[in-house]
Parts: C-alpha cells; structure tokens; sequence
C-alpha cells in the first residue's frame, strides 16, 4: 500500500503544479487581452491558435505524449468560453425567428430565407398520423425506432440506392439536425477536429464547436465552381482530424461535385480513417447525376436523410441515419439519453409517406429555380446555376455590401433572406431559397431588386 | 506589438510546462495502474477523488484561481473517459428493452417495469393529429414551442396552481427527458456538482455524466420513511454544488414529502443559490398533500412536466419545462441546436389534451395500487404505501437476493420488472409498476410470488 501512497502523493504534487501554472496562464492571458483591447484588436485569433498547437504538437512528440492527449487538452485551455460562444451570429435561422415574430405581430413576410416549401405534406401522411392511435402508436419504444419504421426504411433505401441496408444500419431521428448532433457529439472527443467545406449549413459547426470539436473550414469560391481542391483537404489533415462533413447537393449552392472530385476526397477520407458525415436531405433535389456516399460503402460513412426536404414534412420531425450497425449502435445511446424514442404517430406517419409520389415537388422546385434565376440576372446578382437543392446562393456585386444589413431592412418590407455569412465567410452573399409559389417569388425578387437599387 | 509578442511568449512557454506536467501526470498514473493490477484492486476510487478535489479547491482559493475553473480542469484530468461510462448498468429501461425484443420474437410478456398505462391518450389528442395538417400544424417552428401552445400550457400552469406563468416560462419538449438533459448540461459546467435523492429515476444521473457534472447522491432508507434529512443533505454542499433534484411524487418510491421538509430544502437550496430541477411528471397522481415547486417562486427553480403520465401519451414524446425567462431562453439555445422544434403536430395534440377530464386515470391508478400492496404483503415483500405516482418500490426479505439476477429471470417466465439497483443503492429491492389492468397485474404477481418461493 506504501507504494501507491508514494504515487499518489507525487500526483498530487503534480496536480497542484498544474494548478499553478493554470493560474498564471489565465493572469498572462488576461494581460494579453487587456493590451488587445487597448489596441483595438479582436480578441480571437485562429492563426495564433494554430501556431501554439503546432509547437504543442512538436513538443508532445519530443517527450512522448500521445498527440492525442496533448490536444484535447489543449483545446480544453483554448474554450473556457465555449459554451457561450455557440449559437451566436446571424444566420438563416435568426432571420426566420425575427421573421415569424414580426408575423406574430401581425406583419406579411414572404419567407425565402428557409428551406421549408409551400407543398403540403403527403396525404397519406396525413391520414397516417389520424390513424396513429387506433393503430397503437403512442407507446414507449426502443431509442433506434419502431422496427417497423427500421425496416421500412431500410427496404425504401436498399430499392432507392440499389444497396443493401438493414433495419441495424437505420436510426430514427426527430429530423437530421438531431442526427448530425448526435454523430458529432458521439463520435468526435473534445480536441479532435473535423473538417467542413464551406460555404455550409451552420448546424455543422455550431454542434461541434457545442461538443468541443476543432473545425478546420475549407473555403471554397464561386469562381472555382465551389469546388475543393485535393490539396485543400490533404492539407489541414493531421493526427487529430477524425471527420469530414460532405452536404451534396449542397446548402446554399446547390452544388454537386464532379464524381471524380467525390472519388478523390472519399479516397483521402478512407486512407485517413476519418469519419463521413454525408448530410443528403436535398438527395431528391438533384439536376444531374449525383452519387450517394452510400456507394462507397466505407464503414465509417455516417448518412443522414430527412424526411422534411422531400417530403414536406418539416414541422413533423423525422428524419434518420444509414451507417454501420456499430456506428448506429453509439449513436442510439444519446437518442436514448436525450429522448428516449422518436413521437411513434411521426414515426407511423414517415413510414407511410415513403410510398407517395414526390416526383412533382422536386420538378416545381427546378423550374421556380429557373424562374428565380433569370430574374437574379436581370438584377445583377451573380451565382453559378445549382445542379440541386432548393437555393440560389448570390453575390451582390456593389462597394462595401453587407449582406446582414440587407437582411435586416428587406425583412422591415417584408421579405425575409438569409445573409452569405450564415454559412462562412461571405459576406457579399445572400442565400435565396425557391420555396414558395412563383408569383411570391417573383413578388420577393421585386422588394430585393428595389432595396439593392436604393443602397447602390 | 511587443508588448503581446513578449506576453505570447510567456503563455507558450507556460503551456508547454503544463504540458511536461500532464505528461508525467499521466506516467504516474499508469504506474498506480500496474501497482493496482498487481494487487487486485479496482481502478476506480470515488474517496480518492474526492479528496483530490478538496486539496485542489483549498489551493485555488490560496492562489486565487476561481473554483469552478479549476473544477472545470479537474476534471478535464479524471473523466477521459467519461463519455464511454454513460448510459451502462441495469435499470428498468434495459429491462424493458430486451422484453421489448422478446416480444418482437413472439413472447409474450407481462410490462410491470416501465411506468407506462395501458389508458388510451384523450380522445381529442387523436383526433387533433388527425387534423393537425388541415389546421396547417406542420412545418418549422420555434425552438420554444409554437406560441400557441406556449400560451396555452401558461395558462393551464396557472390556473391549476393558482400562480402566475407566462408563455416566456414555458419552453416545449419533446418528452421531460429532454427537459432533464438540457436543464443540467446548459445550467452546469463540468466540475459542477449537482444533489440527486435517492432512490431516483437514473436519468438524472446519465445526464450528468454525459455532462461531466459530478453527482452527490443522498441515499435514503425505507426505515427513514425515504426521507433525506437536512443534514444530509447540508454536509454535502460545497462551492461547487450548483444544484438540487427533486422529483416527488417520487419515482421509485411514490413518496410525497412532509411539507416541513420540502420548505427545510427549499430554504437549503435558495440559501445556497442552487438551481432546484423539480421533476414534477407524477404531480397529477398525488394521493395525498403535494405542493409543486412552482409555489416558492423561486428564479432559479425548473420545473420539468410531461404527457406521458398524466394523459397516457408517452409515445408522443411531449412536456414542457416552466422556468423564469431567463433560464427559459438559455434552454431554448440547447433546443434549437439539437432539435429545431418540437414536433408541431405533436404539439397541437398535447394543446388539445389539455382540456381532458383525467381523473379517471388518476382513480384508477390509485386503486390498482391498493390491490397490488394487498398482493405484495401476501407474498412477503416490505415496502411503505406510495403517496403517489404509480409504483410500489419494495423490498424482498431474502439472504443474499440480488433484483438484477430475479429481473432476468422473471423475463424467461414472461414478466417484466425493474431492479431496484436502476434507482440506486438498493440491490435488494424491486420496482413493481401499477399500470396494467386488475388481472394482469394479478397474473404479474402470481408469477413474481412463485419465483420467490422458489429462490428463497
């Protein structure tokens, strides 16, 4: 017993100097940003971050401390404050929450900020959910779902991607922000980084900045078709990248990848090991062959699917993952923790809206982003045509243009959009999205084109 | 420039002496590792722990280095694997769970291990899914809940407790879990630590581990009436105590407390600031006096509520949490990350519940209780009669009984019941759940009695 109480006490030593030197790090840190603000400098300052970890990184190798370690607990020194931080920022969302209350209070917006059609929801949706508790779906049930909402969906997907999935490989989710949540928070650790193409919906980040993850973003540009290059990728790869997150078609370009350039990047992926978080709610809304990461088969591939983007059924909640039975098993126990099951009527709803016709819903939606996409022209917006999703993403060509400001005085006309910056560093973007009748957009693209003329 | 030059060089140079530290911090823990190998010890010592948290608490405060940062790093350095902990152990929802999958491979088995009745939800909650998409309840909504329902549940908050509740105070849920879950991961911080009484629903707990909020369980007896006392817990707050749980009627027990002691608690947790999470889903089965939480008026108190229990909606996944403002909106952040918004048609059914007479359920809740302790005394088991909710937790008077081993076995034998251990110390009692009709529970009890004639 002597021997651990020799042990234990130099680890309290060592604990106690730790202590110390935390003490001194936060009065140096406190100095530091004390002279930043004298100077008028901002307080972050990802450069300056990189740089420390890299030394970290160097010396945590010189002395024989796994890479790993010294990362996370790096990272845990850089984000006292990260809490606080998360879900700051305007974004799509805050634009839609200013929009519905000012609809609260009694103002008309016309809403091509959100990704929420005008369709109807699937009739047999509908009646499915009327039908729920005479049917006896309004019990407990197991975290991953009804097995007959698992199977189901595992038959719908096996048909649709000419694959092979079984109910082990699907877990329900109350939408894919919740799966996307719930990867994330499950299969990263605090100081592992993960990797996210931008321009991207903001959920990525926001999760993992939420769970302590690392995002390395990769900027892409119009001119370059929104493309990544290889090297783009292989360079922010090191030891602690564990994930990247691909959203084709894309949110808010509407971009498809070549599939060569899909190849390249899974190939990077696979000889990394690094997870595939592949969100593909706007699958249905392709314009030109696209490839479901499915197809790679690659273990560490994490699917998430929705059925609000295809289905109209955004106010339903339901959506759900496709990956490995091992992955789906780690990703069930937070759905347990957090929910114990997915609403049994929504569940019993989804299921019966696999077998509706969505095919009419994805032609309005091409031919309002070809109506939608002439009138942007004839406004002077530039954009590269989407091959899919529901969203013109543009940039407004004028001297010192601020995408949130426009935000916010078209929202005080009546028109909500969603500014460039929701989704990275864009701030001479604007996302648009097709989601209502033609003539609301044509309305909508009437109020944008005289606000742009009267700031220009 | 420098100045901040001079200052990034000290903060690198203390970093990585920090670094040094964690490295041979973790050499000497893998020496204590081997020594314990070698002797046969446990790896785990909570005693150790803890008094490695006081020595470090009594040198923050020497050197002046906030508690809850120090806290915070702390534990960054016991709880690397914390996340793989979470959500282990059986509990009456692992139970649960696999009579599930028995059920689904034709067994059939008696449910007295969940708190699930077998009522029908209210009629006009199934009809309102019905109409939920004609009424235009389906798409996305705010992270609080739809204003309507927000407005609604205010009101009914009100005038049940003849209080004063706003709809800023009432944030939607989709089950009370989530309330749990988003209460103690956004209110606390790692390091934090929070009282749970036991025996106690195991939410509570997963929730803080997944959190990394550190648990101070306050064990009571059945000889103490399951009542905490104020000692108990007096001597187990510290500065880092951040909050209390309460949950009556109490899941396992049923027990209400003597308003006396509910007052000396609440006056405990005000004077020390705590955050009072009050689970208050079984208020509507109360068989004697109870006095909701709500009636302190106390700002730092949530109070978590559901459809589940009260309205046989389980499988709905709806409840709501009742709060100041404040907390309310620092709740919404959570649920807006992970969730969007609560299912809208889900919701439009819980509005409408709201308007059924169910003292229907409550009667007979009640008088199912009275059979089954008649049932249980004739077959040897202890327990005191619950003031509400809808369990009897009780003890089994045999040498060397164990409720996990009699929970498995009475599966085989087609019944379904929680161990006593899912709700803490307390390996020797069960939970038996009164949610069946008269004869099933009968045909329950019969099963249970024999098995324990046949192990005793």
């Amino acid at each position: 017993m002597s021997d651990i109480e020799r042990l234990r006490g130099k680890m309290d030593e060592i604990t106690l100097d730790m202590l110390k030197l935390l003490k001194m790090r936060m009065d140096v840190s406190r100095e530091i940003g004390d002279v930043k603000k004298t100077m008028g400098m901002s307080f972050s300052d990802e450069n300056r971050e990189d740089e420390l970890r890299d030394k970290m990184s160097f010396a945590s190798d010189d002395m024989g401390l796994d890479n790993h370690t010294s990362s996370r607990f790096l990272n845990f020194l850089l984000n006292e404050s990260i809490k606080e931080q998360a879900g700051n920022g305007q974004s799509h969302l805050s634009i839609f929450r200013r929009a519905k209350s000012l609809e609260a209070k009694g103002k008309t917006i016309i809403h091509m900020e959100v990704g929420e059609t005008d369709f109807a929801p699937p009739a047999k949706a509908c009646d499915a959910l009327g039908q729920a508790c005479s049917k006896g779906f309004f019990k407990y049930g197991l975290a991953g779902g009804m097995p007959i909402f698992r199977d189901s969906v595992a038959r719908y997907v096996s048909e649709k991607f000419n694959t092979k999935v079984s109910a082990e490989n699907i877990l329900a989710s109350p939408g894919a922000r919740f799966s996307v949540f719930s990867a994330i928070s499950t299969l990263l650790n605090p100081g592992d980084e993960m990797i996210v193409i931008e321009p991207a919906w903001p959920a990525y980040k926001e999760c993992a900045l939420y769970a302590g993850i690392k995002v390395r973003s990769i900027h892409t540009t119009m001119e370059n078709n929104w493309e990544p290059s290889y090297s783009q990728i292989q360079d922010v790869i090191n030891p602690n990248t564990k994930m990247i997150v691909l959203n084709y078609p894309n949110n808010p370009t509407g971009k498809i990848l070549p599939q060569k350039l899909q190849d390249d990047i899974m190939r990077i992926a696979i000889d990394h090991s690094l997870y595939v978080l592949s969100d593909e709610i706007y699958s249905d809304y392709a314009y030109k062959d696209w490839k479901s990461i499915i197809a790679y088969n690659y273990e560490k591939s994490i699917i998430t699917q929705s059925f609000s983007k295809s289905h109209a059924m955004t106010g339903f909640r339901i959506g759900y993952s496709i990956s490995s039975a091992d992955i789906t098993r780690r990703l069930k126990k937070i759905a347990s923790l957090c929910l114990t099951n997915v609403s049994e009527p929504i569940q019993y709803a989804a299921i019966q809206a696999l077998d509706a016709d969505i095919s009419g819903n994805v032609h309005t939606i091409r031919h309002r982003l070809d109506i939608l996409s002439k009138k942007a022209s004839d406004i002077g917006l530039d954009f590269i045509m989407p091959d899919g999703a529901m969203y013109l993403y543009a940039r407004v060509n004028q001297e010192g243009f601020d995408g949130v400001r426009l935000a916010e005085s078209l929202l005080d006309r009546g028109l909500a959009i969603a500014p460039g910056v929701g989704f990275g560093d864009y701030p001479d973007f604007i996302r648009i999205s097709a989601c209502q009748k033609e003539n609301v957009l044509m309305q909508g693209m009437i109020i944008l084109g005289s606000e742009l003329r009267e700031i220009s």
